[in-house]
């Protein structure tokens, strides 16, 4: 068997293993009773285990080399395959186990601790566990640094958003920074006479979940692979075969609901669009979290929230809910509700212009705490500073709400937050590219997603990771990354309407 | 680390494996959109083959032969795990693994075929691939009979019900022969003047749900640990904190799903009740097929068939489904229906006096087939002779609802059906030793199963594999398996009121 066949059966197994991984985790979120929570978590640890031992089997090395030595035999897909496969090999490997296994085992503790803690207020306690996490994420950025020459915080950006670095994303946030507090001004000016009537519940979880499988469907998620169900926090799991969506239903309000289900059928529709060919190998892959997102906020804010659709869904809720005569169910109001922008302190409750706030504050502390320009000490003073100069919101004293609402930095996953502002970007422009050659009004119009879906498969979808994400970015529109396609959609939306 | 220790930390991972396994099988019958299918099934078979290099791993024989040598250093518990750890061990190597996978292919393939097959009354199609299997299975059964000195199809009785025999299965079911024809004619005539009053549907798969769960709860059934979902085919999976059960919901008939769910609860208490401290050890597991389905029988057929149990059922029926002026949901005309006794050409559709004559049946003929003294072309003659003999029906030209109707013999699971009536027979008997201490009619008829299940729990549940079948219904019952309650079970409850 030639080396690059090894590889690609070495990856299959691992995709096996993977899939499993997938469907079980979802099961844990979705279905299974608090329990089962003990064992399960003991037998996804040994299955985490068992992957991380087959990316890092000791005869990967060799393969990678053989199968490099024999390139000119390779096809075109199997060089691809290659390249990739050695990246996600090469990030496996850069840490020492001794390392892997203590990221683990402190990251578990201050999550798990995190969870009641948060909801004490309790920083102290906290940032204790924290500064633990913090030490091993310094080693962990500095140890992938000296081995590729990075700085130590786009080290661990290149594990989710692969080419981005610290520079890109200070000239790209510094500039966002620049004029978004003012934009957020402007827009709370002109919002300031709008009435809003909300809708009156109770709505249905049952309801609800039919309208939203509704909704799925006119924005062609493929039932024959995939689901709709429920957990507490909203994701995209499964496999591309069978991609698992979730979402939360509050009896009050089916609004965050029903466009949480539009979000995430975008992540779906990526997943279930990804190239066959590539499948179970890592250049079938999603490309990164910032493209992931990309799309659930093409599907969310470019299209769920452009008013032609929101009349469509204003139409068919108060059909779903009954409430043909109710005011709080017009085109005017449902559109209100949507485009609404207030400050506040929660990121997963923020609107779309006041999101990027969230994350320039995160990535500005995460990038000076990997680096060691700040300690864990500082973090409550500079939320608090960052918040009132983004957001004129005050955080003094407030950790449930403020520095401590997020699980991401609780087990380490520093260099994740910018992908979800990076996401914001890409989507306005792929918005802005498909805009050229598809009439995308008169498709959400007439509800008729097929020439937009086409769009995405062909450039974005269907490419999976076998592009750079630069590569894909200018083959889908022409040029690199430009902000100004985000900055012309959020004035044209909240401003010029 | 001791040689024990290596044995119990490789048996620890081995059931995080069965663990996804049976999660992952669970989500493929319950909730798994059929797109997702090939994906999953090629996870699970590279899952399967993992979970045999785990058990297989060169280092057990090693491992177990150094534990024997230190018996004196091991614990009580360790040396009944030990005893278990080898059974499984011995039975998992006893196989080269080309015939493995020459099993799993042959199996595979004739399994998927019959689906159609079956549909089609294709006995031709069916039987070419049925003796591929057979020859398999052949192979398998002297192979395992030459390294234990056991007939071939005593060493396929094993794996599902360890220490029985064909000899023992002959006497057993010889002379449950004797009687069984007489008593199901005797049966016939006495019924032959009762009317019964079929309910009217549609019931409402909601409502059928909903009284399903409400029968589970009185029956202990732990919703901490397990859920009730929908499956085509109905079983009881997941793992002891976890347990998964399934039912199908007809809305034109409410009574056989909601005594499958009663069924089911009793062997999921079992799960639920297995032995914490060998959680994830062989030791810690069912005992046998045929004692698993000794509760799922004791809780359908000895407690749900149960008059007095059939009262209650009969009114909470007829509140879920709004039907308390409804003759046809009377205590009596309920007790009938759960009482029919009716020939059919369906085991899994059979009654109680009826199940053990499909089940002799099965035996005679696979034992036969196993062991070579009958061919795959004289099954459906066989079948139709037993048939008439037994049940007075004839299969001549019936394939569909003959001898293609049990998955069974597709996949070469010769030698599980007695487990079937040996579950009834336990069962019986358990019901008997119980009576001598606790007033079950009373229990039933005040709905507290708690000294029920205390009874269960004691003596059959938290004994997990610690003991042999023999010792663990000697202990329970102060017998061995005695056939005679089983039959005094029929007469009392079917000719005697």
């Amino acid at each position: 068997m030639k080396a690059i066949e090894k590889l690609e059966k070495q990856f299959q197994k691992l995709a096996s293993y993977e899939h499993l991984a997938a469907i079980c985790g979802w099961d844990q979120a979705a279905m299974m009773p608090s329990g089962g929570n003990e064992a399960r978590s003991h037998a996804m640890s040994d299955l985490a285990v068992l992957c991380h031992e087959t990316l890092t089997d000791p005869n990967m090395s060799t393969w990678i080399k053989e199968a490099e030595r024999d390139t000119e035999t390779l096809t075109d897909e199997q060089v691809i395959n290659l390249r990739e496969i050695k990246r996600v090999w090469t990030q496996a490997t850069q840490l020492p186990s001794e390392l892997v296994e203590k990221k683990s085992l402190i990251g578990s503790k201050c999550e798990h601790e995190w969870r009641s803690q948060r909801t004490n207020n309790d920083w102290n306690g906290f940032a204790e566990n924290l500064k633990k996490v913090v030490e091993a994420a310094r080693e962990e950025a500095n140890t992938r640094a000296g081995l590729t020459g990075m700085r130590p915080y786009d080290a661990m950006l290149d594990l989710y958003e692969p080419g981005m670095t610290t520079e890109k994303l200070d000239v790209l946030f510094g500039e966002l920074k620049t004029w978004l507090p003012a934009l957020i001004q402007q827009v709370l000016d002109k919002q300031s006479s709008v009435k809003l009537n909300e809708p009156n519940g109770p709505f249905e979880t049952d309801k609800q979940a039919a309208l939203g499988k509704q909704m799925m469907q006119i924005l062609g998620f493929d039932f024959n692979h995939g689901r709709l169900d429920v957990s507490t926090h909203p994701f995209c799991g499964g496999v591309p075969t069978d991609v698992r969506i979730t979402t939360r239903y509050d009896e009050q309000d089916f609004t965050s609901a029903l466009m949480g289900v539009v979000h995430e059928t975008g992540h779906a529709r990526y997943e279930q669009g990804l190239p066959k060919a590539y499948h179970g190998f890592p250049a079938g892959e999603a490309r990164s979290m910032g493209i992931h997102e990309s799309q659930s906020l093409f599907f969310e804010m470019q299209m769920g929230r452009n008013p032609l659709f929101v009349d469509h869904l204003a139409k068919l809720s108060a059909e779903a809910f009954n409430k043909q005569d109710d005011a709080a169910f017009s085109r005017e109001n449902i559109n209100a509700l949507y485009q609404r922008v207030r400050p506040g302190y929660i990121r997963v409750d923020a609107d779309e212009v006041t999101y990027p706030a969230h994350i320039i504050l995160r990535f500005e502390i995460e990038r000076d705490l990997v680096e060691g320009k700040i300690e864990v000490e500082d973090i409550p003073t500079l939320w608090n500073e960052k918040m009132q100069e983004y957001l004129g919101l005050t955080t003094d004293g407030e950790y449930t709400n403020g520095c401590m609402q997020d699980i991401h930095w609780t087990d380490g996953s520093f260099g994740y937050f910018p992908s979800y502002t990076l996401g914001a970007m890409y989507a306005a422009q792929f918005m802005a590219a498909m805009r050229k050659t598809v009439d995308v009004d008169a498709c959400i119009e007439a509800l008729d997603f097929a020439p937009i879906s086409a769009w995405l498969e062909a450039n974005i979808w269907s490419k999976g990771s076998t592009l750079t994400t630069d590569e894909l970015v200018i083959q889908a529109t022409g040029e690199p990354l430009n902000p100004e396609y985000f900055k012309q959609h959020l004035i044209d939306r909240y401003l010029n309407n």
